[in-house]
């Protein structure tokens, strides 16, 4: 029975069992593109050929620099088929991010998106492993390349695409890589292999997971050139599902255009990109006519959204945890039967609990110490997990959990007795205020329920009594006016006293990193100079 | 990343997750036990140190002949977990067939509930290996064992309910071991690991196939002493389903009323054991408050049981097809989009094919000289499979899958383009007249759609001309009547002129086998000098 797990069976099985199922993608060219699972496994065929022909062979690292479409999608399959490695790039990095990153990981082929054109010739002179790059699309406003650079489109054109006999690679050689990141220290690049790949693929699509069958369509929304996507383009293939590819078109209107079109039933991706949404939604006073589930991970949904996508919308909210380290799903929250009896009000603030384990990854609470702590739902610590689909060891040996087989997640947490993760804060962004703990998340989630209140964002300030006291940054609605006295009455009967910010400040936007989350760093930097007095 | 799997995680996970959550059981003395996960796994901590005592180590075969009970799910755990194997012995099988199969496998310990105490009492003399023998249950009446047994329940006394440090057993090495029935040759022991488990624990779950989750209650009426009941005593650990075990009562009043007063969602068993509670429904006009889905496999399940369930009882019917050698779930009947937009007829007749292969399951038709044949419905052929829950070797060395990987499953099969699995017949059981195939099964089927006929079974007869031709073995339903005549018109139009059976026989009752199913072998001896003429 020892079969080694291959990750082109995934899409072999989809093509073999849903041929006419399609894949939807807006591309870069600006058009709207669709074809089927058995186009693409077809499509993939050529694709694996072509990259041997150019040398490409087992192990050898392939980047993609690349938005949500379904080139994108034949680049992961058709590197891994072939036992190379597909590395996701951040098009969001800067140059020289870039530059160190790709010398790290020793990418041999870098293949770009048009959009992506002006980073590529930035950072090329200094790409030491990279020897040929590939195009895969063509716009008529894009930057020429300074480079020379392959046609994607004529690259498999060339080859045929009948049916592969596919290599079984070892399925504990890596097949995936992606770098964190890197908001403190260097990037770190986590590698991913067939076995966690589909070990996390079985269990993230299980009922209580994200639930995904043939009945879907689901739009990934979250990006494939971070943390996979949250495996959705493992998950999606293995049960057939209709796939909707969003492009770089990630504005709320076009996201929801694109919804109500392809009719599609569960979407997944961070606040950010949600927020776009609803309030396109909003003042457009329109209706989803088929949106049945959305997926929302990355950053802390707050109840407000929460709140939005139930009460007002009847979508509702699968909550959930994970990162680069854990494949990535690692937590969702579905509800047992004993929750589903509980009132509208206590669902929604439970909805904002990060949810419970996937069986695979185990979770623990320690104190600094080391001790285990109490799953109580009160008592927070540091969260770690174990499991097949979670780091051991960082791209070139850099040491990734501790030698008890615990990855230390970073991430302060408590653990409810029903097993209901809640992130409290990033370790390196909780307040400490007086030796106490200031949950820098709670303090924004509850004033982003002021409804003008765009987004928010609370940091630590040093204070010359208590160490450290919050700072909340706010980005008013447009067309809202809101003071600071009125957001701290709004503030007060939901936070502790003790955690009612000392100052506020308001700002047209908030800086966001990479993965579309709020920059902390960037916005410590801001305030630098900033101090409160006694 | 790779972190073996392991069983244990299993439960332990529902005992951290799902502590509270119920898993009820009637026992062999005659009540209804009922305890939580977190129970469970506390005496299966008990279990493993008792079995260590008894000098249990890894590797060794630990026997059941036991129904369906929490003890029977400890066993299963309490085995597993310390790296030994948990053999599941049917009890339907001849104290002959017992010690052959005891001794074949190297049985050290034999666990026993007390109705099959004149079954073990007969095989024990002839028990080469086996030197601890020990009840799980007690009752009054039961028979005085004549060999020295060890009392289950006192076992676990002795021993402490914490936590253990559990080892992690070789996720390759056998944890599992069950005989198919062998009605052809020897019986074969078909091994099954940590990591062929887990596999199937995850996918089985999946929407797509039983798709399980921690709302469910789930009744398990397919024995765990055979296939592993299918893998629920895995897979409902792994999602907190609350669990009803139906003990030895399985006539269709028990059944029924357990599943009544436990809130039953879903129940998963053999045509044979819903014929009779179906039947029991019917007399008394009773209705089902809660159940939603029936798992139906073994054996296919003919139209008019998919239509009684369907239409008039409103309990979806999941139609599956799996065996021994494959852990044993392979393939689900669950509808994609455009086959929910069929008629109800059409849908009532596409659930009885045996549904689409799970992901990890190869599917693949062979012509008998080794061609694979097209996916269309109607060419049929030997139905091959491959994956890593399919058994590659018997225990003992025998021979399974071939030199290609594929295992041939006996079964005579068609695949639709839409990757419909339809069993048309097992290829011992298929009647070959004037060198074309008459399917057995569906001749059966259609004789069952009439409402005087209890059962049906049509086995090839040696005719001069022909061959064979079908000889239709019929039960009729108490009170009812119907002549040869009249079970004829009913067959006509349903079934190509020239399949109509020859001869049709009554009988009050048909044999059927340690599974369950109707025993063909014995049927072809009853009928052993019947001839037909031309």
């Amino acid at each position: 029975m020892p079969l080694p797990l291959r990750v082109i069976d995934l899409l072999r099985h989809a093509a073999r069992n849903h041929p006419q199922v399609e894949i939807v993608s807006r591309r870069v060219e600006g058009d709207v593109h669709r074809y089927t699972y058995s186009d693409a496994y077809r499509r993939v065929c050529s694709l694996s050929r072509a990259l041997t022909a150019l040398g490409v062979s087992r192990g050898d690292k392939v980047a993609s620099l690349a938005w949500n479409t379904y080139r994108h999608l034949e680049l992961y399959y058709g590197t891994m088929a072939t036992g190379a490695v597909c590395h996701t790039l951040n098009p969001r990095l800067t140059a020289d991010q870039l530059v160190w990153i790709c010398n790290h990981a020793d990418d041999r082929v870098l293949c770009f998106d048009a959009s992506f054109a002006p980073l590529v010739n930035a950072a090329a002179p200094r790409l030491k492993t990279v020897t040929t790059y590939v195009l895969l699309s063509r716009t008529a406003a894009m930057a020429a390349p300074l480079i020379e650079v392959l046609d994607y489109e004529e690259l498999l054109a060339r080859q045929p695409s009948t049916e592969v006999d596919w290599p079984t690679p070892d399925e504990n050689a890596p097949c995936g890589l992606c770098y964190t990141s890197g908001t403190t220290g260097d990037p770190k690049g986590v590698c991913y292999t067939p076995r966690s790949t589909l070990l996390h693929t079985w269990a993230s699509a299980l009922p209580d997971a994200l639930g995904l069958s043939a009945q879907d369509t689901v739009m990934p929304v979250v990006p494939m050139f971070h943390v996979n996507a949250w495996g959705l383009p493992f998950s999606l293939p293995m049960v057939g599902a209709k796939v909707v590819f969003p492009g770089p078109a990630l504005d709320g209107k076009s996201l929801y255009e694109l919804c109500e079109t392809e009719g599609v039933t569960m979407a997944a991706g961070v606040p950010t990109i949600w927020q776009g949404m609803l309030e396109h939604v909003r003042l457009k006073g329109a209706r989803f006519g088929s949106l049945r589930r959305t997926v929302i991970g990355g950053s802390a949904a707050g109840e407000a959204m929460v709140r939005t996508f139930e009460l007002d919308h009847d979508v509702r909210v699968l909550h959930g945890w994970g990162m680069t380290e854990t494949s990535p799903v690692a937590a969702i929250n579905q509800f047992t039967p004993r929750q589903r009896g509980l009132s509208a009000n206590e669902r929604m603030r439970l909805k904002t609990k990060q949810g419970r384990e996937l069986f695979g990854v185990e979770m623990r609470l320690e104190s600094e110490d080391g001790r285990e702590l109490a799953r109580d739902g009160v008592v927070s610590g540091r969260l770690l997990v174990r499991g097949p689909w979670v780091v051991e060891t960082y791209q070139g040996g850099v040491a990734g959990a501790r030698a008890d087989g615990w990855f230390d997640t970073g991430d302060i947490a408590t653990i409810d007795a029903d097993g209901f993760l809640l992130i409290v804060d990033r370790a390196k962004d909780v307040i400490k205020s007086g030796g106490e703990w200031i949950s820098s998340i709670e303090l924004e989630n509850a004033a982003m329920t002021h409804p003008a209140v765009l987004e928010a964002a609370v940091i630590g300030v040093p204070h010359p009594k208590w160490d450290e006291r919050p700072l909340l940054v706010c980005v008013p609605r447009a067309g809202h006016e809101i003071s600071r006295e009125q957001l701290l009455a709004h503030l007060q009967p939901r936070v502790a006293k003790w955690w009612l910010p000392d100052a506020i400040e308001f700002a047209e936007t908030l800086p966001h990193g990479a993965t579309g989350k709020v920059l902390k760093t960037a916005l410590r930097e801001r305030f630098a100079a900033y101090r409160l007095h006694q």
